[in-house]
């Protein structure tokens, strides 16, 4: 069964692939507004994790609605929401399971359980947070055994932040007014030997003799 | 690394387990306060699984203090909550990662997000819930795929209800003072062909060479 991953090239969205690939047939899928060409990074840690790889043409019309009520709300939650479940609608058109890599303890916006349960029903799908029950610690403790990471604040990264800020420049808006000053970011830049999957594999393999 | 998966033996926390075993050594683990021997249930399953298993002995004074508590309060959550943060106390003293098959939308009582940090930082633990982020629709998606499974009311399984019915029951309580009428449970009664997993994990394999 094939899933749908929204995946920015970061460690939660390439963790929570790792989770759900023994389960689904995974594709990553980046979504875009075109005005950028930052869902590259995330191409580039497809090809390194080993995943097919989509990138999603939104409509430039959501992220300007997007935009506004930002500017209106003095902050990103809302509007974010609004994009992301946009992503989610349209991802849903060709995937009936959306796989989040959200965290139990993410700044970024969540969307609630009623949100999700409504989506869900609407557009008939599994929707999946596959990190709702880790702690940035214990993604740390796994990601650390898996991925060479790069952290830091502003990075040139493949999620939505990127392409709203970009918008808001162009517009005259400078976008600190409504973005948190700190929110550091990870990109996933090599896989690690001892990948560890396949040791734990084998060992449920050999356990099937019992 | 090794993991405590708390283990019922129904298809939740056997899914947790099969979520985790690709990245963590997985010990099955059942607590009981020595009154019945339903664990043995969990035991067989675990065997079916083919994962290590472990009963764990808790104190009774632990479940006489549930007892009341949930005869005081007319219902079962507090009590529950009570057992469960001692059943992981306990656990933490030989595993450093524990696994609860708790789902998103589970009726049984979850600890809040404090009270799991408070656990976390205490003990010097890490908890995974690993369902947390999946829907009873989506774990009976995978579920049926991997187990051939028996549900229903009151069965004879390793959850700490039967041990706190017949608890209660040996000192002259109704359990149906506190308990929910309907509660489906389940146990896992075999595996299924066609497990999903080798097979994932051979696409992961043959993706490296990309």
């Amino acid at each position: 069964m094939r899933v749908a991953v929204l995946f920015s090239g970061g460690k939660d969205s390439s963790l929570s692939a790792f989770l759900m690939s023994p389960h689904f047939e995974v594709t990553l899928v980046t979504a875009t507004f075109g005005i950028e060409e930052n869902w590259r990074v995330a191409k580039e840690v497809a090809r390194i994790l080993g995943y097919p790889y989509e990138v999603l043409k939104m409509d430039e019309e959501i992220l300007e609605e997007a935009v506004e009520m930002m500017i209106r709300d003095g902050n990103t939650r809302k509007g974010f929401t609004e994009i992301h479940k946009k992503v989610i609608e349209e991802v849903s058109k060709r995937f009936s399971v959306i796989v989040d890599g959200i965290r139990r303890d993410d700044i970024s916006p969540k969307l609630t359980l009623d949100e999700i349960r409504s989506l869900e029903s609407r557009l008939d799908i599994h929707y999946i947070t596959p990190l709702m029950g880790f702690s940035r610690k214990t993604v740390n403790l796994m990601t650390r055994r898996y991925f060479e990471i790069e952290e830091g604040n502003n990075l040139y990264t493949s999620d939505y932040e990127f392409e709203v800020r970009s918008y808001m420049r162009d517009r005259g808006v400078d976008p600190s007014i409504v973005f948190p000053k700190n929110h550091v970011q990870s990109i996933v830049r090599a896989r690690k030997d001892g990948y560890g999957q396949e040791d734990a594999w084998k060992k449920v393999e050999i356990s099937e003799s019992i």
